[in-house]
C-alpha cells in the first residue's frame, strides 16, 4: 500500500486566562499560539516505518513484519475513536521497551506515534512510510507540544489512510478540514494525549485541532466562533517547575484563607468573562485602542491574582517589569512558578520596539518568540507553503531513518 | 491665671489593611504608628501666648489683650463639645489673615492651636503659655500628623485648664488618661481636624487618642481592647500622590469592571477580618512564627490587590522588591501611588538585617524609620521620661516666641 506524501501542522496552546482557578470550577481561555509543529508524512518502497524526531534526537525505524505481530485482534473501525486499546498499550509499551518507569518524551512520543499508526492502519494493510516532526514549540513547558504532536499524527495518518480526505485543493498553499473530520482528528489525538499524559484535560489536543480560543469550563471545552488574532511575545523563563506542585499550592492556599481566595477566583472567573467579551467584540466592530487597553488590564490584574495564588515567581516579575518599561503588559501563561509569560503587542507596536524588547528579555537569560495567538488550528500545507527553514530540516531529517542528528529547536529571532 | 508645665505625646497611624475598600464600605484597620507628636506647655508670665512648631519653622506670638478681643459670646464649657464653631473660624480666620485660600501647613496649624485655646479657656482668665511641638512624623505622607498635632493640643489644653486632670503621677515616666478623658481629648482633636481638614473620618484622632488598633466600617470606629506590639519598618518613597485622585481612579476601576473588582474588596474585607483575628490570637496565646507568616502572606495578598486596584507605583514595587530580598514583606500604607509603605519585622529580625535594610532603601531615595504599631495612644509623660533629642529641640525653641530656626525633622537611623 502506498500513501500519499503530505505536510500538516498544529499550533501550540496557551491560557490566556484562568489557569489554575479552572482546577476549582472557573472559565478558563486558551488560545491557540502560532509556534506550530510541522509534520512531513511520505510514502515509501522500503518496507519499514521511520519516525524522526529532530527536537529531540530521536530517528527510529521498524520493519513492517514486526510491526504487523502487534496489531490488535479487535481493531475497530477508525471512525470510531473508542476508549484507550489497554492491551495495545501493553504490548507496545514491550515491544519500545519501556515496562514500568522510564517514559521519557522519546519512549512517549514513539508509543503514541506507533499506538495511533497501527489503530489507524491496523485493520488493513501496513504501509510502508517516513513521519518527521519537527516543532518551534519547546517541550515540557506548558504550552501543548505532546498535543500539536498528536493533532499531526492523527491528521496525517487520518488522511493518509483516506478516512478522512486531504484537505487541500491542489492549487492552495494549505487548507482546513471540515468539522466532522475536525472531529475525528482531534479524538485521535486526545488517545496520544492519553498515552502521553495519562489523564489529560482534553484542551491541548482541541486548541491544537480547531485553533482560535476555547472556553473551558467544568470540564467542558467550547471552541469560540471567532476571534481576532493578536500579536503577543511568547517568553520562557527556562525556570523549571512542576505543575502539581504549584496546583496544590493553590489548593492549600484556598483551605488555609477560604475568605480571601475565594473571591480572587470568582475575580479571575470574571477576567475570563470579560476577556472573551472585549475578543469578540473586536471581530464584530473596528479595533480600537480602548480594546487593547481593556486586553491590558485584564492582562494586568490576572498577574496580580496569579501572584495572589502563590504560582508567581522573581523571573516572571522580571518578565513585567521588563516589558512594562516599553508599555508593554505581560502576565504568566499555564502552571506559573517560572515557565512561560505572554506579553500583548498592539498591531502599532513598532516592530524596534519588538525588538529591543525581545534581546532585553534575552538578556535576562529567557528565550522569547514574537508570534500570535487566535491563529487556525491543524491544517494541511502545500509543500511550497511550509517556511523554507522548516520545510529544510524535514527533508533533511526525512529521507529515512537514523540520520544525521539535527540541532535541537533554538528560539527564532 | 499660671498653668503647669507638662509634656504629652501622641502617636500617628498607618493603616494596617482595608485602604480604599474603606470608601467601598469594607473594613479597614488602622494601627498607631509610634513615629510620635510631641508637646511641651509651659505657663508663662509674658502676657502672651507662643506657639513654635520647629518642624515647619513656624514660631508665632500674641498678646493676651489682641486675643481676648477673639472670645466667643457663647463659649460654652468644655465638656460639651459641639459642632464648630463657624464664627469663631471665620473671626480667627480673618485675625490670622487668611481669607480664601492660602490654607498652608503653618495656617492650618495656627487656626486649629488658636480654636482650641480660645474654645478651652475662653470662658475663664486666658493664660499666658507657651506651646512647642515637635513630631517625628512626616507631614501630608498620610501618617496622621495633624491628628497627633491636634491630639497633643487638647488633651495639653484641657489638662492645663483643668477640664481633665493630669494623668501623670508624680512616680511615673509616662501615663494615659481614664476613658472618659480621652472620649474629650478625642472630641477636641475632632474639632481641630475639622478645621485642617474640612471632613476629617475621625480615625486619625481615634488612633491618637486610644493608639492599639482601630476597627473602621461604614463610619464607626471601635477600637480594639488587646493588639500585640509590631516592630516595622515605615518607608516614606516621597512620591508625591494626591489621595482624591487615588479615590477616584478606584471607583472609575470598580464601575468599569464591577464583576472583577468588587470580589477582589471582598477579599480585602476577608483579609482584615483575618489580620484582627491574628492579632486577637497573638494577645491570647503563645506567639509563633505561623502567627507572623500568616501576617505575611496578608499583607502580600493585600499589596497584590492594592495593584488591582491601580493604587500602586514602581517606588512601592522598589519597596517590596528590596524588602523581599531580606525576606521581608511590605506593602503601602494609605492612599498609595508613591506615599508610604511600612514593612513588617519580625521579633528574631536581627538588627544587622534591619540596618542593610534601611541603608538600601535610603540607597533608593526614600526615608525609612524603624518603629512599631499598636503602640500606645496620647500620653503625657515626665520630662525625664522624653527621649532625650525630643526633650533638647523642644527646649531649644521652647523659651519664648519667635526663635532660632531648627534644622526640619530627619528621618532618624
Amino acid at each position: 500500500m502506498q500513501v500519499p506524501d503530505l505536510f500538516v501542522s498544529a499550533p501550540g496552546k496557551a491560557i490566556l486566562h484562568g489557569e489554575h482557578a479552572v482546577v476549582h470550577g472557573k472559565v478558563a481561555l486558551a488560545v491557540s499560539l502560532n509556534l506550530r509543529t510541522y509534520l512531513s508524512l511520505k510514502g515509501t518502497t522500503a518496507g519499514s516505518v521511520c519516525i524522526n524526531l529532530p527536537n529531540i534526537d530521536t530517528f527510529l525505524s521498524w520493519d513492517l513484519c514486526e510491526l504487523k505481530r502487534l496489531i490488535p485482534y479487535s481493531c475497530g473501525k477508525t471512525e470510531e475513536v473508542k476508549r484507550l486499546d489497554a492491551e495495545l498499550v501493553r504490548k507496545l509499551r514491550e515491544f519500545v521497551g519501556v515496562t514500568n518507569g522510564n517514559l521519557d518524551t522519546c519512549n512517549m512520543a514513539t508509543l503514541a506515534f506507533l499506538y495511533i499508526y497501527l489503530s489507524v492502519f491496523g485493520s488493513g494493510e501496513l504501509p510502508s512510510l517516513t513521519v518527521t516532526v519537527w516543532s518551534e514549540l519547546p517541550t515540557g513547558a506548558g504550552l501543548g507540544s505532546s498535543a500539536a504532536y498528536s493533532v499531526c499524527l492523527s491528521a496525517a495518518l487520518l488522511c493518509a489512510n483516506g478516512t478522512i480526505p486531504a484537505a487541500l485543493k491542489e492549487w492552495e498553499p494549505a487548507a482546513r478540514w471540515c468539522q466532522e473530520d475536525l472531529e475525528l482528528i482531534n479524538s485521535w489525538a486526545f488517545q496520544g494525549e492519553m498515552i502521553i499524559h495519562g489523564n489529560p484535560s482534553g484542551v491541548d489536543n482541541a486548541v491544537g485541532t480547531w485553533g482560535g480560543m476555547l472556553r473551558f469550563l467544568a470540564g467542558k471545552i467550547i471552541p469560540l466562533s471567532r476571534v481576532p488574532l493578536l500579536r503577543i511575545l511568547l517568553t520562557n523563563t527556562k525556570v523549571p517547575r512542576s505543575t502539581k506542585v504549584l496546583v496544590a499550592r493553590v489548593k492549600d492556599k484556598i483551605n488555609k484563607f477560604p475568605s480571601i481566595m475565594n473571591p480572587v477566583l470568582d475575580s479571575v472567573d470574571a477576567i475570563s468573562c470579560n476577556c472573551e467579551k472585549v475578543l469578540s467584540e473586536m471581530t464584530c466592530e473596528p479595533i480600537t485602542g480602548e480594546h487593547y487597553n481593556i486586553l491590558e488590564e485584564l492582562i494586568d490584574i490576572n498577574q496580580h491574582h496569579l501572584n495572589v495564588m502563590g504560582v508567581g515567581h522573581t523571573s516572571l516579575d522580571t518578565l513585567c517589569r521588563v516589558t512594562l518599561t516599553k508599555g508593554l503588559h505581560s502576565k504568566l501563561t499555564g502552571a506559573g512558578g517560572g515557565g512561560c509569560g505572554i506579553t500583548l503587542l498592539r498591531p502599532e507596536t513598532e516592530s524596534s520596539v519588538v525588538q529591543t524588547t525581545v534581546k532585553d528579555l534575552k538578556d535576562c537569560g529567557f528565550d522569547c518568540w514574537e508570534t500570535s495567538i487566535g491563529g487556525p488550528g491543524v491544517q494541511q500545507h502545500s509543500a511550497a507553503s511550509v517556511k523554507e527553514e522548516v520545510l529544510e530540516i524535514l527533508k533533511r531529517t526525512g529521507r529515512g531513518g537514523q540520520q544525521e542528528c539535527v540541532a535541537s529547536l533554538e528560539p527564532l529571532d
